[in-house]
């Protein structure tokens, strides 16, 4: 067991060796820091790894204040911010050759959908979206079934019912990740619904993220192209 | 407000002016029940009402203890018990103009599709059946969707993640009753998941009755065509 | 299988086919949209439908703003903006033979009953309402019991324990769709309480729909009525 | 502060100065206990206090085993059995003048209603017992609300929606204390469903106990009673 | 059954009936309500009933501006509002024979336990409050052990476990009723955890109403005396 | 869309088209199923498939009749038992290049554990297990975290507080599936408090399945297998 | 990081390293594991560590069976079962000097007080038990207040509504370890009631331990035992 | 029993007597109370006890009101300010012999286990902290196992699945306090799963306060630290 490679910023543990035992530095969580806070630890992750370095759930003007911070505005790296995922980019990878199709169900299943989305690009894989499919109207799925059924895997955002994830569960043999939403009112239970409804599907072998989390069922995304890529490279 | 007619059993107060305030009388629900005390509430209702006693949720050894109970034996009306649908049923209607289609999603849905559809043929109503139509084999749906399409109200069984019930909803135009039964395992948590997807359903204007409650659904479409019947007399 | 028909807007794809497959253009919900997003969603509803179009849970600024909005105010049809309901309404269609009675528990059910009333009353039925007839009152109810049963169908609305509706239900021999809101506080549970005893209700055959779905009551009894047209149309 | 008196059995502790603090002895709660020790707790009280000895939830063989032993049989006090309540008491106190009503719902409340009016007969109460008083024909409440406002004080039992404590509530004047019971399937939740609506009840004052608690609503009678009997005998 | 006697004021329907039954005009529940509202309802409430008025949940500003309102400056009746128990009162009653005692558990359970209180002298009772009582602190509960139980019932008042319940439940003879509230954090979940706590005493015969609901304890101790000066009079 | 081929056989209706569209013949879920109904379903697979066909959830009594039924005997392929997954195969599926990892945390998830593996198995993944490693012993997963790190993807299966999945995730790069199960007692409630904890993992990318749902992560390891070799065969 | 000692029977990896990191081996869970494989476990803890050797929940019949194994019955060393605490117990530990009191509230938290009572005598503790001291009669606790503060900690058992726990903790001011039980019915939810009480208690300093578990208890002593032990051999 | 020494201050009663009985002045509890309320009771403290006086959960402008409250400023001892703890604290002792580790997950974790050592620091234990110490990064806990394992005993706080508790009770033979936090996002359900995972933890003998409830574990510090002076000073 090799000494981790850690740095201590003293309000956080940079963790240096996430990147090569994962494939991908530490993903900086927003919510909950300080502007100041974030481009410390991007500082430090830019310095120490060398894939790409990631900020989720950030709002517009904590972006713009990280990204003209002193440290960042006079590095190498420019970083990018993508209102669409909330989501702050430095050395994004450019499109592999593993494709994912991002599916959602509503309008307001968007934001997750576009983390999920954004996150995935970033990280190097080849994402294809289509959005506002609910079951509703099960014709628009199925004109859509065959271009969907070729992405080497497809993430499926939802909520209120999200019995989307169970029709393209049932119509694509390649893995699906559900991501359950907190979209939907009354019944719903912010998001609750959809994830036991995911979780109870009866298109078998569908698996699921917790409840709006778009960044984790990117990264399981990226943990199935890391098999890929190693079994191509044998 | 004119003074109720009761039968006052001891055990049981059994509810004459229902039939006049409904347009069938009371239901019994077996369980709970001994069949000396379900062949007395049988006996009264057959005696102070006109229209089809119907005893629900009854097993066959009880069915055949109730159906050979001295007084039940003697009367001028024969029962005879639906094993399928657990129903007891004396002087059925013939079925009338009004149609309905029960579908269910999985084999285990079919107790409970089979007590509505028992339950509804029992009082009257024209009932097409349709099982196994799970949504992650949505063409199996489809194929049928005309079909489904054609009847007056449309009953939707299924447990699971209840995705059948929005998918239906999204393909017919008419009243569509959704009944969650307790199929299923781990997070389906006893039809609970079933009955929240029911309720949080994309497809506008789905209405839900209790877990596992086929009886509950036949007696919304008994509701249905007594509107219609009215309709049609004026 | 015919193609469906879709305007894609960009942030949204609406279903042109609704109409034709429901009978009723798809019904816009307003939270979490800008009053631009609407107004071009209403605009792709006019020209592509021929019914009624509604937007739904609007505040009265939203709605100021999209009723102003270029394309709108030069358009063929006028909007109107229904504040009780929180309702914008195009094209209403003039009231029909359908009858409908939505009856509410307590004053703070009033918002979800006039959104099931508004809606109703847009897309075509005769709708009365009956407001503040709380169970604890019950000789409030039975006053009215007569007119109430007269309609075809009933919409009965209520929080804290929801017991309305099984009184309601036990009143009348037509379709009762009950609706639980989140009124109440402590043990209400924000509508859950309603919920639950409207499933439970005691008197047969009542549905339900979602915590505070005004919309989608009105919708089920839109489901009704489709069925009660077509047949006095054959 | 004076020192307890207690009966130590080793199994058990009994609580001879419950009687001087509360009116009664201790009541011993059946399950789990052998009919051995309910035997040996039921001498101790016996010989320890003056009051009413009562054991609760006993099944029929139980019953028979404890009022068969030895030190029982030979005891200057005989006990005697009531089914229905599944209740042992020995020593009742012949019935006072405060009355209380029990009002319960449908057939199978019945057990718990039973379990209530039993205790509260046997420490003194004068009880009348009204059963099958279902909201679903409101009309036997109506019919019986005079009678029922007499007592000093009414209990409620009722599963499912529990909507009875909310109707009767309105009604009475005088303390109502509901019961909610385990009866009903799908979506009462084994009582959860009654308990919140009575909690959440529209009818203010009224008050709950636990799920199938005949006994504590029947001890919150005796409760009431204690301050009617002190204030009658200043 | 006589007619009952409304009051239509187009927003709310006012029982004036409720009096008569139930010995107490309708209270008027402030939240929700404009100050308009309430002035209307109160001026209805004053001219068709006879006893006391009251509005409770009612903040400083909405009080002064309902106070301050035309109809009731004018009026034969000066209200008077109780910041402490939030309540706006008119013609409240004296204090009549029946004894109170109000016991708290902390300082935060406070605004609950001041709203029985006020709720309960306005009404008629001779409250007594003990506040800040927590079990942690036994010997404070046990120094006024004999106080407490002198009266003629106790209202218990406790956030986080609700343990005060159970202590004070065995304590003392007369009836308990317990009050949650939605005082603590962490696992007190709002109340929940004190509800369950206070259903589930060991100490029988305490009934309990819903979180935070001192006005529903307030009138069931009205209930009490309403029993208590039926027997003085007969 | 192709006219999907189904056999229907009056209790059940046997999707045939399932292994074009998934890759694999429909597994049936056995309980709630007799032997007869088995064996016919079986039988009906055999003939219209050509991929392995399994039989989940059998227990040895069912599975020995089924075995044994004469349909089944006399036919080309005979099916064999595997006690310890609880699983009936025919034709199993030789292993292929595609490598799964199956680690469990206790003795007791052994059951989920196997089903898990067995099913893999027989549909042709290369299965490795390691049972016991529970997280209280965190040097036993050290010490084989390399071999682990090796497969193609993992699929880790526990109860209790489910911490096994966050462990694993965050030693290596390959996809994690997580099965919670429902061992353990208390505050464990059957497997919810491991299924919210696998949820919540903070080892970013884990997904998960239903509780105890030991085929459903082995149906997903398909569906990734399914992609691979896609992949390869290009 | 030493290698793990580990002994791999099959069906188990048995971790004789956890005496040497926990001062105790590892003890075994009996409930799902045959006679024969809880022999085989004790027997390999038995010849590769040095202290007690504890099976736990064991019912008479299993202990027998294990008892009278031939590898056992051979052995050095000598098991015993105590029934009241369901234990088998090799090599138990003398009492030391660190003293524990276990406190239960009713009798039917017995099993679980013993169970936490008979783990914490065989491992070393020194152990005084007090049952039946539910707060309802608080004087029965006052009166063993200093007895019950004398102990270097206190482990309170109780079910219901778990005040025990909150008294207890004011009371005392050495560590109290609270164990909710499954005690009660109705609302007390199989224990979820207790445990939410006591991590609720306004006793502050009182830890918790999961529903039933008594041996986490004894456990949770055993830790606090290992300090003091640890700071007296310094 | 000697009377209690109370302190009454009309919005509160201080109990002066707890120091004696637990050994630390009763600690204030901020949130809900004015900076007047709050100076208040810290002077009846510092009068009438002799220990640290501390308020817990106090924002910094509430703080510098209480610490410019006049009968603050002009008193002998002078408080002090914690903001990371948001702690007020008055005579802090100076640590004594017992050392305590506090470990925490992850930098959102940070104000809970501030809180924890910020009190627990007060009151005399001797601290050390660990931050950010989450599982997914595992090799951060072992690289300071040995560190922490030489603590007198051991605060572990974590949010989100709360596995950390698991693993350090696993490596660690002292006491193991865990504190679940309302961290995390979806299926974190704001502490619930953290909560229920530590009940259910698979490392034996971890006890559990409240979620988020930092100063409860500190105060179980306190006991633990009472018990071994007690034992010191013998």
């Amino acid at each position: 067991m090799n000494e981790p490679r850690l740095d201590e910023l003293g309000f956080a543990v940079v963790d240096l060796d996430r990147e090569r035992r994962q494939g991908l530095p530490e993903i900086v969580y927003g919510p909950g820091k300080t502007s100041e806070e974030i481009a410390a630890i991007v500082t430090s992750l830019l310095a120490g790894c060398e894939g790409p370095v990631l900020v989720s759930r950030v709002e517009a003007d904590v972006a713009a204040s990280v990204l003209g911070s002193p440290e960042l505005v006079s590095g190498r790296d420019q970083g990018e911010y993508d209102a669409g995922a909330r989501l702050l980019v430095w050395r994004p990878r450019p499109a592999g050759t593993v494709s994912l199709t991002v599916v959602s169900a509503g309008t307001s299943d968007g934001p997750v959908a576009r983390e999920a989305a954004g996150v995935a690009r970033a990280i190097g894989l080849d994402v294809t979206e289509h959005a506002d499919l609910g079951v509703a109207g099960i014709h628009r799925i199925l004109g859509r079934a065959e271009e969907i059924s070729r992405a080497d895997l497809v993430i499926v955002v939802a909520g209120m019912e999200g019995a989307l994830a169970s029709v393209v569960g049932g119509l694509v043999a390649v893995p699906v990740i559900a991501v359950p939403t907190s979209t939907g009112y009354g019944a719903a239970f912010e998001g609750v619904t959809a994830l036991l409804a995911m979780l109870s599907s009866c298109a078998a072998g569908v698996t699921v993220v917790g409840i709006d989390n778009g960044l984790g069922a990117a990264l399981a995304a990226h943990r199935l192209a890391t098999t890929l890529d190693r079994r191509a490279s044998r």
